[in-house]
């Protein structure tokens, strides 16, 4: 007997898997047990369970992962945006106004912003997300932007090679994060990444984060090649890490060193839609052989989007990916970008998460740009969202 | 004594007017009474009132006027969405899909999309919609999608001229268009518009239906130089048009003679988002003295977004307007080009239509794009919508 009551999941229109071979099933049912996923198949072949919850020909597709985000933060930049967007001259400080801000901020302050975006992100179906440190950019701040941050999520990434505070020394802060602000981090993070980018930390300085950081046990991610065709998506290759984001600028030299590895490729389009940049071209990476994810990059200086549906319309619209391969991207792609096999597929053994949306397919999310589709999420086979009926 | 209670709305953060002179309230409260907003001004001279609702600092937007959409039809094409966006081939039939669904849809079956159509632009934000027919293209459907659509709105546009059907003759279709079919249509609509565009009807044609419109009654829209440089902006002004929708593609005469009119230069980016399309220069319209709106252009083939936030996002990203502009003509420009006064704009006297932003400023519209923002929605002084807590 099993020790939590089955749930039998029916009336699934569509049921984009996002496995390896592409499996959709059509008119298709699932049965929870445990919070994993113990069947799938055709509803007239549905076993019995102890609940039913019967979707109405909907389509369901597995709950985005959204393997970048930076949410520990306190105030917002939107006079800058404002200021940006209407071609106004503004001088209102950039990451620093925030890193100022967050320090500032009391613990409480910093959790009631995370609690806010999370569940912001779980009503459009966000299922995983990743959130960085890298506004604290002291010890002490980025040891407690962690330790809220796993209060969130277990895919913690310590970013205090996020940029060079001011007033400090590139080598020395660079020695600050590679040593004692790693040490206190560590604890509280799964993972490490660098801003490799001119103007923040180059390959050496990265190199030597990034090489503390695995020796104390972390994964690796590296924010590179956003703004100009640096040596940070090879340096993520070399090092093995687990994801190189941004990818915006790349040769291609650093195309097929990313194709020939298992460093997935995050490509995240809401920084280019708020900062009128050119769109990395996911495309070329997809042809040749890399893995993608799309991710939503939250944050308030750059890309304040919360949505994975909206970073899908604009892969599709901006980037000439396919309906399909944007879907993959921000579930299957993001879980390969976070090294987990538990989620990001609809298939048998794996968590049920996953996100029930208000239309016949998964295409509608590129179809229907902006709306907001998703009707109801399902985490760990617990119904988490239900949309207001007005 | 009032018929009935009055309400006060305190807390508000930000209260965004939309008025002629941009005015913007902080620390803001209003007093409703009988649907109309019966007193705006700072919370500390707040007078009395029956009932209080308190928004927590949020900000407050007009209701969005989205004064360009096509409701009423049946089926979807994501097929063909899917294949233009995969670069695949796909003869789907286009617009004579939909064409053809609608006629062999019930009645039953129009309402229903309307409904959810309608309903799901509330939750996001928009109080007035304007809804057209032009999936019908005979007499009898053009009449019974106009029935439907009154059932919605009170702002229902006449398009017969919308393409012409398969089979048909354009000029004979053309004169059914501008006799029997606008007979029958005209008791259901305040407006007529047509399709002048090389492929649809040329100016002689569209005049011909247009000039037969108004003089039924009706008030006139053009769908113009959506996809070229052709006569519609200037037939729009010629015939004092309240509205002149796409303008996509206009030459410095259809600018001049838009600037110099009362005709609206409506702008539906959601269409260029979906076709991959140049969107059209707003910059250039406003900077030459142009009224401008934004709509969704909401319908199953070029634009199915039904999110006017969407529509103010991509207004920010890729038609240089301010985010101010954006949120201006999503609320009074739509009003104006409805030629409605009583819509739009938040001011005494005003219809109490509006949107409460989960956010302290109507910036993230634009700022935080794709992101669902519409905590609460009023029409008429009522609550209609309010977000689910997850
Ligand atoms: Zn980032
Ligand atoms: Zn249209």
């Amino acid at each position: 007997m099993s020790a939590t009551r089955s749930l039998l999941i029916d009336g699934i229109g569509e049921l984009v898997t996002a496995d390896a071979e592409g499996t959709v099933h059509y008119d298709a049912a699932m049965v929870v047990e445990d919070g994993r996923i113990a069947w799938i198949g055709h509803r007239l072949n549905r076993p019995a369970a102890d609940d039913r919850l019967d979707l109405g020909d909907r389509a369901v597709v597995p709950g985005f992962v959204d393997s970048h985000a930076h949410l520990v933060f306190a105030g917002d930049r939107a006079g800058e945006f404002d200021a940006r967007m209407s071609g106004e001259p503004y001088d209102g400080g950039g990451i620093r106004t925030t890193v100022e801000a967050t320090r500032r901020a009391a613990d409480e302050r910093l959790r009631e912003n995370c609690a806010r975006l999370t569940a912001e992100m779980l009503r459009q179906g966000t299922t995983t997300v990743e959130i960085k440190s890298g506004y604290g950019l002291t010890v002490e701040d980025e040891a407690r932007s962690l330790r809220i941050a796993r209060e969130f999520t277990a895919e913690t990434t310590y970013l205090g090679a996020h940029t060079v505070p001011a007033g400090a020394d590139p080598d020395a802060y660079t020695a600050l994060a590679a040593g004692p602000m790693l040490d206190a981090c560590a604890p509280h993070a799964r993972w490490a990444d660098v801003f490799c980018e001119r103007g923040a930390f180059d390959a050496d300085q990265a190199r030597t984060v990034l090489t503390a950081a695995a020796k104390a046990g972390l994964g690796l991610r590296v924010h590179a090649n956003q703004l100009t065709a640096g040596p940070g998506a090879r340096l993520a290759v070399e090092l093995g890490a687990a994801s190189a984001d941004h990818c915006t600028h790349l040769t291609d030299a650093d195309v097929d060193a990313l194709a020939n590895s298992s460093t997935v490729a995050t490509l995240l389009p809401g920084a280019e839609f708020s900062t009128r940049s050119p769109y990395p071209d996911a495309r070329r990476l997809i042809d040749a052989g890399a893995t993608v994810a799309l991710a939503t990059d939250c944050n308030p200086g750059s890309s304040y989007t919360s949505s994975m549906a909206f970073c899908i319309a604009l892969a599709v619209r901006e980037m000439r990916m396919t309906p399909y391969e944007a879907l993959e991207a921000a579930t299957a792609g993001g879980a390969d970008a976070l090294r987990r096999t538990d989620i990001g597929r609809l298939v048998v053994g794996a968590r049920a998460d996953l996100a029930v949306l208000d239309a016949p397919s998964f295409v509608h999310l590129a179809y229907r740009p902006g709306t907001p589709l998703i009707a109801t999420v399902i985490r760990g086979g617990g119904v988490v969202h239900q949309r207001a009926e007005n």
